[in-house]
């Protein structure tokens, strides 16, 4: 079966049909900003989710997890608050996930078993109930289908972000066609591994929980997993998926039906979208690194390789200084854990094979000092050892991410 | 037997009986600053030696390998170039190792097999020989035993490390006595596995090769490989114990022998200094950090929870900022990769026992500032798993390290 992908211009999660976003200011975080948004579909949703792996797992991820496994093909929707994560709250903290559920229940229709919560912000507080129970019944009312309207959700969910990230896809094939889409938040604490920061995806595609899983699974595993701002794994790490089934489409019955390989790439599609957007806005970001790792003799390898790269503390500050001091990098590769041939290893800056056979190859100063230039920086290492490839997208660290996070609660 | 350990004030590798120094500016570093050093004993020395992991180990690392192997009973003395690694150049690299050696020979005295070499500095530069070699004969004719000729080589060895480190004790027992000195150099890249930075030990203890290895294994262990700066691994690590055996003391013969003991205690401690000492110096430190980890169920788990903590950006950021924002402590101790019970942990900041039943406990902001104003700032974790602990050393991330590290070779 044939299909393509359309990016949609200016999309959020309400350009799919069947969604509904709000975003409001709860009074959560200082200054009026707007600090909850809630996301509702018109009918119950087949769902699918990834969580953090640390083991400091916050109280809406718990509350979450177990909702997934009791409710998998009735969820309606979603409550994010920003400002304070819910994390390492202890009792107190499922309590409050589950009151936060219910009052969108109450205020939005539904039981509390239809919506999950996710958190975002300090670790370590209590979320301020009083504040945040009217602003459920506030977004529970001004929840809208208009693009706008997913618009103000994905600014509700940011933090130290600058900017919302968000990305929309239309998927037509023969058989039909489907939209997918997506908004992200996160730009520091970001080191996912099986999951990160907060996602939710909209679809309309007609997908059961199991395939929705898989299919999450897939995609995560080549854009929200592949990225690092600071090597930091949050705890409060969710992407979630509602997948509404209002399309006119076949249902994806299994993995080896044409449409969830069409799905299965509009997801991937806006997944790797919104990775790269969370990267470019990475906490005092002026570079997009892209280190492709290829030549491994796994993926897991080619990501280990590239992840110790890109959490390089001396790579990223070499890069926000525009040294090509390539050096650092190899210096890295060869801690990485990977048992290689430093003879074999080939390391590009752009179009300049910086190194060959253990030493410098094409070393042009004045060229990598253009590249290093740009705003985007695509570093590549061969390894010598096989033929699997990943590629990883971090940014530099620059002054600018140490003053964000010496007075992060202040 | 009873033995005690006294500091030498204002000691250099030189206050060991039989060792003579030099530190001189031989024009690899710009500006005429001190860059060479050279370490000689009056007689033949057991060695030992520790070196990175790193898998893309610089040309002065392999050739030391290679030649403590052939001559583990009859080194005499090590040169040290600051300025250039030597690293990732090569089998130029490897001849140009082997001349320095041939060249501390012909002007210090013995044969090339007699003469370590060490390297610091950028990375996939070849080493200026022109310069190198005149610096080298200058050395030689610069030796002197005094202390103040060790201070000489403790500058002469810096790279952005602010000031030398040097520390030297006098282990006293019923049977004898003798001196342990040692000099290091590293404030960046640092994140040793094994062995770490460029470290040399001089002793006077009667000991054989196997022995003064085993005792260097058990001082780097608890001392040089529980630091991190910056969690890069260099290149160049290298920890040299060189043993001349003046000392009027029993040979050591056995590490049930009551004089091992001492001497493994004596060498800690001064690795221990040393270690602390690069921590304080470390690139663009502002305060001190120990994160001391008990109830863990092994040192390796210990240590693993430890580094993860000491590497977070997060963390050192916060310290920078005397932000008591403890929740990323509790984040990195998640991550960190050992299966611990979230709610049996506690995070102490010195007398606040700030987390316990997975939430937070004596959280005092006022108490915790005064903590953070502090130069050196005490962090407690226990896991309550077992009875082991380690105790890890690092410094903060400040936009100093930002500076230094953004234009390194410029």
């Amino acid at each position: 079966m044939a299909h393509r992908v359309r990016v949609i211009e200016d999309g959020s999660v309400t350009s799919t049909p069947g969604f509904e976003a709000a975003g409001v200011a709860a009074g959560i975080k200082a200054g009026g900003a707007p600090d909850l948004a809630l996301v509702r579909s018109v009918r119950p949703c087949a769902a699918a989710a990834v969580f953090t792996t640390n083991l400091f797992q916050a109280a809406p991820v718990l509350y979450d997890r177990a909702l997934l496994g009791r409710n998998p093909l009735g969820l309606r929707g979603v409550v994010i608050n920003s400002g304070c994560a819910n994390a390492c709250t202890g009792e107190q903290g499922l309590r409050d996930a589950e009151a936060t559920a219910a009052a969108a229940a109450q205020h939005a229709g539904g039981s509390a078993n239809d919506y999950m919560v996710m958190s975002t912000g300090v670790i370590g507080q209590p979320l301020p109930m009083g504040k945040l129970l009217p602003g459920v019944q506030a977004a529970a009312q001004a929840l809208e289908s208009t693009v706008e309207a997913g618009h103000r959700a994905a600014r509700a969910i940011m933090t130290t972000d600058t900017v919302p990230k968000e990305v929309a896809v239309y998927v037509e094939s023969d058989t039909g066609g489907f939209t997918v889409a997506g908004m992200a938040k996160g730009a520091g604490m970001i080191s996912p591994n099986m999951a990160t920061l907060l996602v939710v995806f909209t679809t309309d595609a007609c997908i059961a929980p199991g395939l929705a899983q898989q299919a999450l699974a897939a995609a995560v595993g080549v854009s929200l997993n592949m990225i690092t701002i600071d090597g930091d794994m949050s705890t409060n790490d969710t992407a979630l998926l509602l997948a509404n089934g209002l399309a006119e489409m076949p249902d994806i019955v299994s993995t080896d039906a044409p449409e969830y390989a069409a799905f299965v790439e509009g997801l991937t599609d806006v997944a790797v979208a919104l990775a790269k957007g969370l990267v470019r806005d990475g906490e005092g970001a002026t570079r997009f690194i892209e280190i492709r790792v290829s030549e491994a003799a796994s993926l897991a390898e080619a990501r280990q390789v590239g992840m110790a790269v890109a959490n390089s503390s001396l790579v990223k500050t070499a890069v926000y200084g525009q040294d090509a001091n390539w050096g650092r990098i190899i210096c890295a590769v060869g801690y990485a854990g990977v048992p290689l041939d430093p003879y074999a290893v080939r390391v590009w800056l752009g179009d300049l094979e910086l190194v060959r056979d253990g030493g410098p190859y094409q070393v042009d100063e004045a060229r990598a000092s253009e590249i290093l230039a740009q705003n985007d920086i695509p570093i590549r290492i061969a390894l010598g050892r096989g033929n699997a490839e990943a590629t990883i997208w971090t940014s530099d660290l620059s002054h600018a991410y140490v003053d964000i996070n010496a007075h992060y609660r202040t």
